[in-house]
């Protein structure tokens, strides 16, 4: 019996690869040729030269989105260099095509500096649509992020909005099965890295908006060494940024006390951090995302011995999978069916509200869709489209 | 009735575009999701990191090419930018499928100083087993391809050695039909661009190997102000190193004057520069490529008339077409097939024999196949590998 590692493993060699290139027109004529390419194609440049939107109505890059990585943070990998990271890229864009019809291609950089990173996708955006930058390790997602944010197409860091997108759509059914309201909450994060800043920034800036939802009451995020708080001079620019959104009341202490009547402990850290004891200092009606892979912060069931009312990971093997496959093939799909140029907060929480609602009738095992439910992602589209 | 222009807009207006991304593996399982993205693919992930030749069989990359352009020298239409280029490199994308199954993806650079047209390249080359540079405008297009050279993966600027290669297979066919040798050919050139340049370096430096061929005897190369020499002060780096290839007499004058007794010539430059009169003063059994597009330096009806034994254009209407979709699907075939870590004069010249001896019976009609003969590629490829 193979494990699945070694499965995986014989499926990729015996395909070479997950995604081809595969043809719109036919080519086996002279006149096809001379229709598809040389000399009448440049009718076609000459359209786009005038009018640059026709780009998109002209070409395949209207409806595709560069997958880029540097390779610096691969899965539980780490930094295992561009090349390495393909099988990743290469999945993601399969996943667009069969999820959103969006021909995705990877684009494995070998460069490292934010200055570089960003200087090449500048340089190759004028083909793409839209660009999804996945596992580059933080800090740097964060700026090359930041300022690629006016190239004209939706830049999205998949790994810091996807998670948090989803994070916040589970917390949505969750308060549904719990009957507690997101105003009300109080949530303990535990990883102070490129999902945990954007989960935090998303639960606490999100569009003070009723159509879409509330910003939760409090959050407060711990590294390592407890809680992020004013008091800490240890924190350096990425901690301070978090902070800006996070522990109003400056809490300090470690993560098990900062637990004492939280509603909702969120980890994107470790596996094994939590016991059940650590559970039972929640509030009633506790709920866990731990989010760790392949190992998460504390399983399931020792999370309900504890008293957790609805429990959620990262893994597919437990209910209430936490899986970026709900949100970016739909929230790339709805930016580029409006055309909008960036990805704003508003969408991500439109995003967040369609994958919620596509679960018709949450309880404590089924808070999420299924990854690959194939009617989450045009629902995605159509809300992300709209509140663009 | 629509013009060829108008069918090639409506073809593209209908189809959006000439390429996609197909799906070689299943997904529509949480099993097929496991095995192709997380958490099978972090093994994929592994081997290659342990192995980085495994790339090359694990994922598309080792079949992928990127048609890499800054959209400076498009066509006859020139520097219409990156966006409008694209066309020109989806089709291409889409010749490489059909002709060579490679799966090739247009990347369309927003930058020009050759600085930053390398950097890009470089920074995207982990994700590719070949770079096709394509409509980069002279002289940056010559430092842009020599120092990316050493990337480790053959990367060639079709439009100087594809046209090359072709007219070089062309010429080898026409030396059979005229009963001349290579080797006591003169040539003259009009053209001392990309193009020019390309096929002077080709036609004199190529291998000295009897299995591949000789090199001509001499090749002077004119401008619009004549022939290229030693006692020119105007001439510019490019120019100068073209010399070193051409006029070993050191011929000066006009074209025209230069045609006296030469058995080629070979115009990359600009529509109408000849008349039948000027083609009588080669030598019997001249051979004429009037490559210019869409008008050549002379139409064959007045190549003829003035005594050409064969000639060829560039256009698809007239016998003897010079394209090179004879060229770069093959020859990228081959190096993939062997991973050649750059393309070489020798196997270029194999290539152009490859293409040559696909026309079984040469006659003054027909020393080139068929732009899609499907055959060719294959024979490029297998001649290609051996020659690397």
């Amino acid at each position: 019996m193979q494990t699945l590692s070694q499965q995986s493993l014989s499926l990729h060699q015996r395909t070479k690869g997950k995604i081809g290139v595969s043809l719109k027109v036919p080519l086996a004529t002279s006149e096809d040729l001379s229709l598809a390419y040389t000399p009448g194609v440049a009718e076609v440049c000459r359209q786009i030269a005038d009018n640059p939107g026709q780009f998109n109505e002209l070409t395949v890059g209207g409806n595709s989105v560069a997958v880029v990585t540097d390779g610096s943070a691969v899965l539980g990998l780490g930094d295992i260099g561009p090349r390495a990271a393909m099988p990743v890229m290469e999945g993601k864009a399969a996943l667009f095509k069969k999820l959103a019809d969006i021909d995705a291609w990877p684009i494995c950089l070998d460069c490292r500096e934010p200055d570089a990173v960003v200087a090449a996708v500048q340089a190759l955006a004028p083909g793409f649509a839209g660009i999804n930058l996945e596992d580059i390790s933080a800090p740097r997602c964060f700026e090359i992020e930041d300022r690629l944010q006016d190239l004209g197409i939706p830049v999205m860091h998949d790994d810091q909005h996807g998670t948090a997108i989803v994070l916040l759509a589970g917390l949505l059914n969750a308060c549904r099965v719990t009957g507690k309201r997101l105003a009300d909450l109080r949530v303990v994060i535990s990883g102070a890295g490129a999902a945990g800043r954007a989960i935090v920034r998303l639960l606490r800036c999100i569009e003070q908006n009723p159509e879409t939802c509330d910003a939760v009451k409090e959050v407060v995020v711990c590294d390592s060494k407890g809680a992020l708080h004013r008091g800490r001079a240890d924190l350096g620019s990425v901690k301070e940024a978090i902070l800006e959104y996070s522990n109003p009341g400056n809490r300090s202490g470690g993560l098990v006390d900062l637990l004492e009547g939280a509603d909702v402990f969120i980890g994107v850290s470790r596996g094994g951090l939590l016991s059940a004891k650590d559970i039972r200092r929640m509030a009633p009606d506790s709920v866990v995302f731990a989010l760790a892979n392949p190992t998460p912060e504390i399983l399931p069931e020792e999370a309900k011995a504890g008293g957790a009312a609805v429990v959620a990971t990262g893994r597919s093997d437990f209910p209430n999978q936490v899986n970026n496959v709900l949100v970016f093939p739909g929230i790339f799909r709805g930016a580029l069916d409006v055309r909008a140029p960036r990805i704003t907060d508003k969408m991500k929480t439109a995003a967040a509200r369609a994958i919620a609602e596509s679960v018709p009738d949450p309880s404590p095992e089924n808070i999420l869709p299924a990854a690959l439910d194939e009617t989450v992602a045009k629902k995605v589209a159509e809300a992300v489209a709209q509140a663009s």
